[in-house]
């Protein structure tokens, strides 16, 4: 992005878990939220974002979510856990919930834990990579309000619903793979507001079922719309059923909009899934295995006009790396959420 | 379709059963091959109905297949299994890996058994619908020889990779999503060659990577092209990644195919994952979640010229209960595939 501003990854990180902190959150779950967001912007995935910080203030703020909320563990064998995030931010659940599947499948080769009474845990790929960094493969995916039209319907009556996996190889660190269920995510039309840009016709519906180019549809009850028709769809119900189903959270219409409804515990639905490759035939042959698949996709001849066939997590691994050396691009949109967040709770930010 | 002929459940899986009898295969597995067979058939997937049966006894003549091998388990804990389908036919390894894998994850609440060495297993949705007919949440995946281009690449690298889930409910037998990573399904393909008819441009290229609309390409080293681009892409290396890579497996190119290698070991890989939502609150909650999930999905309002809202299987189900109480609707195209079958073996067939 051209209006980006490159600030060091320290000071971005410092700054901003001393405005989670002064909105009343523990210093460790500040410094958590924080990593994951400033980490999503190193990879240049800028809608989810410091951008998303100070929405999840106007939450704490009206009382939807807790800030010293600490998850609970509601049932659990060795291989599984239902766990309640008691209404409190959902990227410190997250996380919690990732070690824990982590620990199980260590145990177990595979483990689930699913989470309930969560709110927006930011990007999905923050968790599965955390497991692949740990040697394991891992899935983690969330439910949303509705916001996603089923194949042939007139109204948004599915969440858009995130869904990533990584898995660890030895040159290279992971694939990573992390979408959303729409044409586009959300985050997308958001930063296209804030900057006074119109979007493609084709991405969402008005609330009415008509085209629009206008991304601050979004604000009024946007339809969007399933990528690959019924393909797009059944994914975004095979997470709602992972999350919503089967982690007792809410389902569909249940979960309520923090950008809408700041001040309702969203009883968002999360599910993490990990794998030990050392129960099936050791994680070394895996991590070459996983070398092998991501070397053969780069060397597949390209069609005119591509310079390279990227693996799945290349382009965002290129862009961290890049972010840690000259210091993370912060677009100014995200700045300006950033700096409102810091104003609510009177932290004062030098940039 | 116009021209199906119209054969009672029983009569077909007689005979089916007699053709891979004849060819080798033993009674339970030929029974068990058959009905995966049928089954897909009556669900209306005639791309992986009994039109595939005479190829399945083109490997086995080619030696490509064994028809009497017996699935070995390779590594075993508790909540996981690698095994080796040991050249047999893809169908009933994939049939027993899931049995194993609905045993292991009632006693450890989530399981994952990967199979090496397997061939063609039919439609991906025989298996994670067993799963959920039995009362747990299913996975069921394959790969396959390379038959689709990675985004921007101009070869077919990587698989067309089938990927199921189902989920039980109560008033719903269940949600079954069943899909493949290319546009559309090479039995499409060739079922239009088989028919003489044309399809649409975009679904294959040829294998130069020129635009066609000549079904007979997919016999020619046709290049297929992701669904919804790097989403599609990236599911196919998903599948590829718990398949060949975590299955010990043959991954991409090392993957054979069965239509043109028939005297090799395809060593393709499946995985299969089971969740018991027992262990994760309940069964009966869970089902009745999945039945407010699906109610919800079919009261969604429709857009102009859309009848309805149809949940993931809701049309296979259908079939399938119409082929039950009217017999198996078999197009003319799998029955002359059936008696080259049958023909191959030297059974006489009557329909």
């Amino acid at each position: 992005m051209s209006d980006c501003k490159r600030i060091r990854k320290e000071k971005l990180a410092e700054s901003c878990t001393k405005v989670f902190q002064a909105a009343g959150v523990p210093k460790v779950q500040a410094g958590i939220v924080s990593d994951a967001l400033i980490t999503t912007d190193m990879r240049g995935i800028h809608s989810h974002g410091v951008i998303r910080a100070a929405r999840y203030i106007d939450c704490i703020m009206a009382g939807g979510i807790i800030p010293t909320a600490t998850p609970v563990v509601l049932t659990e064998t060795p291989a599984t856990a239902q766990v309640s995030a008691a209404g409190g931010l959902g990227i410190a659940a997250a996380s919690y919930a990732t070690n824990l599947v982590i620990e199980k499948a260590r145990k177990c080769g595979i483990a689930v834990v699913t989470v309930n009474h969560s709110d927006h845990y930011g990007a999905a790929g923050i968790y599965s990579l955390q497991c692949a960094d740990a040697g394991l493969v891992g899935f983690s995916m969330s439910n949303t309000c509705p916001l996603v039209a089923p194949t042939g319907g007139a109204k948004a009556t599915i969440g858009n619903n995130p869904f990533s996996y990584a898995a660890p190889g030895r040159k290279y660190r992971a694939i990573l793979f992390d979408i959303c269920m729409s044409m586009v995510a959300s985050g997308k039309m958001i930063i296209a507001a804030a900057e006074g840009k119109k979007i493609p016709y084709g991405w969402i519906l008005d609330s009415q079922g008509n085209p629009t180019d206008d991304p601050n549809e979004i604000y009024r009850d946007a339809i969007m719309l399933p990528f690959a028709e019924h393909k797009g769809y059944g994914f975004a119900m095979m997470v709602e059923m992972l999350t919503g189903c089967l982690g007792h959270a809410g389902i569909t219409e249940d979960v309520h909009s923090w950008n809408t409804v700041p001040g309702r515990d969203a009883d968002t639905g999360h599910c993490f899934i990990a794998i030990d490759p050392a129960a099936l035939g050791g994680i070394n042959e895996f991590r070459s295995r996983v070398d092998l698949l991501i070397d053969r996709m780069r060397a597949t001849p390209v069609i005119k006009g591509v310079k390279k066939v990227f693996y799945p997590g290349e382009i965002e691994f290129d862009k961290e790396a890049d972010a840690l050396a000259n210091g993370v691009p912060v677009p100014e949109s995200s700045l300006a959420e950033l700096r409102r967040g810091a104003k609510l709770v009177g932290v004062e930010l030098d940039f």
